[in-house]
């Protein structure tokens, strides 16, 4: 019977996961006894080629379920099972999840086949080894999961970034590290630390509406670089260096937001020279850094940065669960106390159990499996919104294939305006980012974005193929006959 | 062996958890056989004179455990004692946290008395019923806890919030309730709303220094109004009222930071009729108004307001647990929407997994139980502090005995300062806060604060027996001689 067991590594499921689920049916449809000893944990993690880990795990979770009970010293035994677990079987796929209200409104939603939103789905949240650690941090450490935090950050968790970020050949030492409550609050408080009223910051065009609301919020002078699928144009750069004095320029060098540009190394190269030569302050938000589908490079400019002159932002929302709020920033040690003064007035500390709870999911190495998944399940996406918009979309429309990511951005023919579409989509149960919002001046009205976090495949050949003819529509509605074929040569 | 079973309302512990104590006790030494029926809950809570929901949480607890099962329409049953049962009650008293370095420093601090802190201890934090919690939030919402919430906040929380303040006479809408990460959050976007660089803000002399603080990072000018015993100086209030037009007054009417002071009943109406008078907004930040030792009344002022002018802050953080950063805000409908975009810049929402968490711990009618719990607690330090200073301080320090809250605010003689007091008393293992840090400007260098919220009754006395003898020490060593019945008369 577990000879049957086999593990997937490409799949979009945690291989502990897997195997969990595999072990869990044959012992639910008794073709593993009562009593059986399972394998001994480095024999079988030998057998299916994965860590101890990815079998502990598995066997703890049927544990918390009492379908295997271990004995000290002589292994892990198939629980006899219960009227309870026989009555389960029937009920497993197809079990009801109590919905309130705030769901409700979200299957409500259902229907819609949502590009507008950056946020993952819940079905691809890592619920049950979540739910194991917060068990295993109440049991371990009790009420000082609730007391007050350092500012700073749990040590632990600090001391653990600082270890995995070396995978992204970044070094920063823990106490270069500061926990924030996500990537958002990681650009509030560099506001509050370096902008005043009617200081200048450089910023993409377009770039992320987030950080603009913010810089606004400083009441700061907003200059925007226009960005190409290169990356941020280094010639306007190197002119606005020479006009201006910011105090900082905030980017996104990786699958952009919204573009999904990436910049080129020659870009990022000649980015940290202007820094160097302006003694220019750069805040780094690698926001989906993780998602590479391209054997194409993709360092971040922190891990080129010889100077110190970089603010590296990262969050663990999107490949962890936005729910959560936790990001970290790396900061060069000359402004580390300040932006601790910053983070302290925003909010005072992160939240304690959380940043316990990811802790510990790091150091069980399932933070490289979650993101194993989510590549997988995006680049999946990824590929099939690539095919769809190439084969159902008009020629006028215009766009670059992004290398990573979650977002493609699409130039549309200018008789048409971002707004407009999205009226009329959403009247088809579409809905998309008009590109408007991407931008701190003068928008152009005719960019929008669209992104695969929400939508599965299916949706997503279904929602371009919609959306297309929406847009021919609107196209012949406004006298344009497309007709590629005859297509006017201005 | 049922009918020993006693629960102390005034004890500080959950009565369920009492109950649950007291029947695992009598199950694990065998006193209650397996297979034994418990009583129905409706009996059991009328012959304990509790609610029958005290029955319920202390039965799934123990069904939690395994030492009781429920026959559907029968009843609660003790269940057979397994091995790992009898090995457990062994250990029960004496079971060993494991201690990480964050905790270590914590444990290291302990022979510190403490009194600079307002921040309470892991002890009286709510732990058993949190972890059941959130393990039924995760097994009612799954995915959906972790998923984007809307910024403004869970929708089933705001209803229970809107529900639970008519307690406290306050009516407010679920539209017009903003959930945050904490009360400082709370002024920090309140302060992103309405100052901008130049603006003028009102606060009491002293405040609490987060506030100034994230007043000063909007470069706002503050105006300092003196407190006394029966509140603002409302005299003061009114002539910088006639001089300046502040964009709001910042106040926290009950059991004051740092003072400790609460207004008199004339002291609120009066702020009522400037406010009307005035158009002033007012920020009403009632951190401690829950804990309340005196019989004397403590209304809010928002409770007062008919005219919308009062933006109310209230945490969870003090009487639930700190590390969970949630409060709300009570916001008249006309401020609503700005709010929410400042909301929104600093980090997009609150953790959805804390807000259902705490959502059913109103539900469940535990809130009630635990600031019962708390304010029996406290009243108890707050007594031992009362005594304490009285018995053992020199008469030249001066104070009033506060109504309520955590704090105790004190004058010393003029030729001492907070920060030498502060030094020699953290050599002997004693913190306090020295009173300079709650000015915005100028701050007198003879005023400390003492907090109740991490010392122990035993704590209190030793402590404040030691500050005591130190304080006596320093006036000696200015040459002056203290005895009280030489006292110059000046």
């Amino acid at each position: 019977m577990i000879a049957s067991i086999e593990l997937k590594k490409s799949a979009s499921k945690h291989l502990y996961l897997q195997l969990y689920s595999q072990l869990r049916e044959l012992i639910l449809k008794g073709e593993l006894e009562a009593d059986t000893k399972l394998p001994p944990i480095r024999k079988f993690s030998k057998k299916l080629s994965v860590n101890n880990i990815t079998i502990v795990n598995a066997y703890n979770l049927l544990e918390e379920e009492d379908l295997v009970y271990k004995k000290v010293g002589s292994g892990t035994f198939v629980a006899p099972l219960t009227n309870q677990h026989k009555e389960e079987q029937n009920n497993y796929l197809d079990e009801q999840v109590y919905i309130d209200e705030d769901t409700k409104f979200t299957e409500q939603q259902e229907k819609m086949i949502n590009f507008a939103t950056g946020a993952p789905t819940p079905d691809l949240f890592p619920i049950a080894p979540f739910k194991r650690l917060v068990n295993k941090v109440l049991d371990r450490d009790g009420g000082y999961a609730f007391g007050y935090q350092k500012s700073q950050g749990y040590l632990e968790l600090r001391k653990t970034i600082s270890s995995y970020i070396t995978n992204y050949n970044i070094k920063a030492d823990i106490d270069e590290i500061q926990i924030i409550s996500g990537a958002q609050q990681g650009i509030d408080i560099l506001a509050k630390t370096f902008l005043d009223y009617g200081d200048t910051v450089f910023v993409e065009r377009p770039t992320y509406p987030g950080a603009i609301s913010v810089f606004n919020s400083r009441k700061a002078n907003i200059v925007e670089i226009p960005i190409t699928s290169e990356g941020i144009d280094t010639a306007v750069l190197e002119e606005k260096l020479a006009e201006y004095n910011p105090e900082f320029l905030y980017l996104m060098p990786n699958f952009q937001n919204p573009t999904g540009y990436s910049y080129s190394k020659t870009t990022k190269e000649r980015i940290i020279e202007l820094a160097n030569e302006y003694s220019l302050l750069i805040i780094e938000d690698d926001c989906l850094g993780d998602l590479n589908y391209t054997s194409k490079d993709n360092k971040s400019l922190k891990s080129l940065d010889q100077n110190q002159r970089i603010i590296y932002i990262k969050s663990f929302s999107k490949v962890f669960m936005p729910g959560l709020r936790l990001a970290f920033l790396l900061i060069p040690n000359r402004y580390f106390e300040d932006i601790l003064i910053s983070k302290y007035i925003s909010d005072i500390f992160t939240d304690g159990l959380v940043q316990r709870v990811l802790d510990l999911y790091f150091k069980e190495e399932m933070w490289e499996e979650q993101i194993t998944t989510l590549k997988d399940t995006y680049s999946q996406r990824y590929q099939t919104m690539c095919n769809a918009l190439q084969e159902y979309l008009p020629q006028k429309v215009e766009f670059t294939i992004p290398q990573g990511g979650l977002n493609f951005w699409l130039e549309l023919p200018a008789e048409l305006t971002d707004k407009k579409l999205q009226q009329q989509a959403l009247k088809k149960d579409i809905n998309l980012a008009p590109g408007s919002v991407f931008y701190a001046a003068a928008p152009p009205d005719n960019r929008i974005r669209l992104s695969i976090a929400a939508a599965s495949q299916k949706e997503i050949r279904r929602g371009i193929k919609k959306l297309a003819s929406i847009i021919k529509d609107q196209l012949e509605n406004n006298g344009y006959q497309l007709n590629n074929s005859f297509l006017p040569l201005v």
